[in-house]
């Protein structure tokens, strides 16, 4: 049994891990920390897993940590998962880092959109992108990962068969996206003093969002220039799921049918056992990848305009964090990569 | 006290019309009508307004309807509309007609995105499309109103002055829209037999929703060319209340700076009782318009990406449909514009 | 025009309070204050109030409010409501507390129920409980008005007719009651730290919830002995709205029949413009009480079980807070008692 | 592989029951079918099974289903029930029937609350009502499972320990049950014609719910005498999830502490997988047992009211229906309790 621990229990992530986890045949969770005003067991402070593990949750203990576990997940604010990792540095074992610490390759631009400074350059430059569809191989023998964000886990998958085939325009990418509320965290009071997500629906940080940069970075290595998108998130009333509707321009050269479009989508994630290609004319809903590590893809082409919709769904929390953690911890230790995800 | 008559009364066009009405203090409702299985009060259908209405609901008598009112409200599904219509041709009143049939001036337009004849071609080229912001002169005398789509409304108000000001590329608008679950009426058992939208998102009729020519008809008649949209419809898990994002791509001519574009809004819906533009980095929620007649609308401009992003709400109930009607009755009858609706 | 201002403008109540006072034409709003960082209008706070009202919000000034306002509506977490009542007390200017704090004429439950010392013993014995069905004629010449809890209002409503009429054994009367979240106020962090309203449903204070003293306060003194209730509320997915679902016992003497009974209730809220008795086997929705001023009632009397049963509804931001509040209002100043409440 | 079958499943029961058969190591589904206009693949009706199971959903054909399994899982509506039970009989196979037509053992009862004739007499006699906590011994060699259905599930578990330790007043039980909009199953257009449950709260069939002589009956049975209890329903606005508030008389001569009581029913759970009592002072949440195949109960005890109240919870398509049928199968079949279910 592998011995794994999670760092930062308590927050919708945190939460989410435990509960696959418990499921997983081949893992043990053998340390539980985040920040707590005292020790207590996990199942008081989540009585849904009351009769199903009985470990405590304490302040972390970065040297304990190692000590009990051989990986570590961390679901961490940022900043704070660069103290952490910096913490464990020293211990033999490997880290899934869910935090946004990791990913953005350029620092300049890790320090724009999160507003602090990046205290872990050769962490940085080791670390691993957690996308499998992209990075399988290296993530096998990583031992940091860079969980990839939400939002860009569903744009990326949704743009590179585009990208790669040249069907499209680079210069004109517009993702609408939309997200259930889990995807703000649960430690910010929800929208701020005056605003509350139910019943209600509104965009937030309109090009402004520290994913985009993250979807651009993966986006312009498959391209062969750096790539400009456009992207708009919006807060859903419902706790799970994002959506994203992706419009793309047909490249002028391209030649596009739908039907060739969506089979190029079909053989590129031939093999992925998480990505489900759509048939033509219908398109994905969140309440079929809730709960669900899938992301789903629909795909349309308007002739007339010239324009391909790409529509993507996943679970936040599954896919989109805590599922892709675990999916990338069943590659990095040689485990059936479903296992525990469907 | 003017006479007024709501026919389709029961959906929830027709109970939000009674809503209004019944606060108008220039106006009596004097007739009620709907495709019911046997008469009976309007308030026992709906327990809302027992104690304050106390009219029979039964199905539509235009004869007596013409008897009783000098203005009608349809709030029908599309060819029954037309058919009220014509049945009421004969008799002195106005109509304001709620549904689709009296929009789209093209006639094969309709005709393919309604799937069905249109049998009054001469009450078609009569009829007043009516969005107050540009047409209120003619609603003011006009004998029958096709009151806007809701999906339009928000669209066209959003992009108005970006087209008559030339500020955008025609061939470039993406408009990304979400919608209640009233939006589609209550008659039709929602999203078919094994689907409902609580706790769910999903797009549909992507490029094909019957909207789409509407707003392409209105802003057309406001630029040199014929324009084509894309206009990608989605469910929110709410029952009131629509929000787009419109995407649009500056004029390689244009010069933009962002204060002076939320100026030029500003400007042009100076006059405007309904329209309120936010102020720069601002944008609309639907909570703000929700049981209100505004379209709120926030603005922003990218100037790496050359990028414009509209982002527009209002209540696909009130601004998008029983509002606006009502708003429509009080400039062709010469009542203050706001009344009822503040 | 009677000045009024509104003292805690900022949580729902306040909202709610400035909303319908926006719609009464014999009313100007003339002061808002509440516990803010910074001055700034309240439009800016509630974009809902954008072009509606020009008020700026700032900290409380007690003299300023004196000076602008005929009556004030204090919407204030209790304890805060008895020292603004102190401030007030030098001038000449009527209020309506919104507060617990003047509710429980027996200190000595205040104390228990509130967990702390209440600091205005002469101002309890002189404030009016502002329920009109069974204190208007006080409240027409109070100078202080306590306004009524939400939950008691629809229990004391719902139980009066019972207890009048000695129908029920006082000894075995169960609440159950349910509230939408706007019940527990804006500022509380919801449920606490990891725990949010939607998708969950809970009961909370189980026979410990402060409203319960003061539904046992006003049942008594209609009683011949001092009553003794079960109360237990729970809190529901939607935002506004309660629903109670009271179980009575038959008094062992009384002869029932579900005809007489109805009609019980229907003479004595014969008069009450806010008090709905609805049919025989038809029972309250939220959904037709919300955004209204009216409490719908429902009966049923099982005859094998000798079990009345009585469901009631309000909007708990509405009868059960600011609308009674205005309805007090009217009350107090001789306007119409459904003004700007229908 | 035990080969199983489930009929009926295209209804929120049936998908659920899909959903844990598919995680489940010791079974494969082998036949599906339910009333559909035509025979597609079940990912076509359900996406969310798309890529997880390849079977075709049909109309039932008894004949095949018996051909291809050993257990049959009958998630039909009562009545339809009956007729799929006769047409199986001649053949060797098991059943649980998630319907309500095996469960009433007094068939005037069950004509009385389901308005129609039984007509199968003799499998009435011999089902097995399928509560594991009751009838664990006998589920494990029966050939016809009545699985319970989800209000009485909460509600017997959480009455039983007090019936069987005579600490309560058998003529004063009060249910207040709430459940999730799934709770009325998917065919029915929900609410009916003008009704929808979402931002809405109701009570319906007060005191006449087809659950409340399920309830009667098992209670009756631990109990002396027969009992008469009241029932009322109410529907949630969120699609899972099912909380009673059960108000309970202490007996006159039972001696209680709520530190003894809480004892009484831990020891009376000790062995159980799914019975979780809550310490003091803490309540079961719907959030917490959503998704889990839990019962959760919390107790309280009012001193001077000499009032128990017992609040359950439960998800009604885990423990309420699908998942306790399966918890049913794997005692039929010896198989660990919980596999398929934690």
């Amino acid at each position: 049994m592998l011995k794994v621990g999670v760092i930062g229990a308590t927050g919708y992530t945190g939460e989410q891990l435990i509960e696959i986890l418990l499921k997983h045949p081949e893992v043990k969770i053998n340390y539980l920390a985040a920040k707590v005003e005292k020790a207590q067991g996990i199942a008081k402070i989540f009585p849904r897993f009351k009769n199903r593990i009985d470990l405590v949750c304490d302040n972390p203990d970065y040297k304990l940590a190692a000590d009990r576990c051989e990986l570590v997940f961390l679901a961490l604010p940022h900043t704070v998962s660069v103290q952490a990792v910096s913490k464990l540095a020293g211990h033999a074992l490997r880290i899934i880092d869910l935090s946004a610490d990791y990913r953005l390759k350029d620092i300049k631009v890790y320090e724009k959109f999160y507003q602090t400074k990046h205290k872990d350059r050769p962490g940085l430059k080791s670390a691993i992108y957690g996308l499998p569809e992209l990075y399988r191989e290296r993530i096998r023998s990583a031992r940091l990962v860079a969980n990839p964000g939400c939002y860009p886990t569903a744009a990326i998958l949704g743009i590179i068969p585009s990208i790669v085939s040249q069907s499209i325009d680079p210069d004109c990418i517009f993702i609408d996206a939309k997200s259930g509320s889990t995807g703000a965290g649960r430690r910010v009071l929800r929208g701020g003093s005056y605003d509350e997500p139910d019943d209600n629906f509104k965009a937030y940080k309109v090009n402004m969002h520290q994913h985009m940069p993250e979807i651009e970075q993966e986006l312009s290595k498959l391209s062969d220039k750096k790539l400009k998108i456009n992207f708009v998130p919006h807060l859903l009333p419902i706790k799970r799921g994002i959506l994203e509707t992706i419009y793309l321009k047909k490249a002028p050269v391209a030649k596009i049918k739908i039907e060739s479009l969506i089979n190029l989508y079909k053989r590129f994630y031939r093999l992925e056992p998480f990505v489900r290609i759509l048939e033509q004319a219908r398109f994905p809903e969140i309440k079929d990848v809730v709960n669900t590590n899938f992301c789903d893809i629909g795909i349309s082409f308007d002739e007339t305009r010239q324009t391909i919709i790409i529509i993507c769904a996943i679970d936040n929390l599954m896919k989109g964090a805590a599922g892709q953690a675990v999916e990338n911890m069943n590659i990095m230790y040689g485990f059936k990569e479903e296992t525990a995800l469907l």
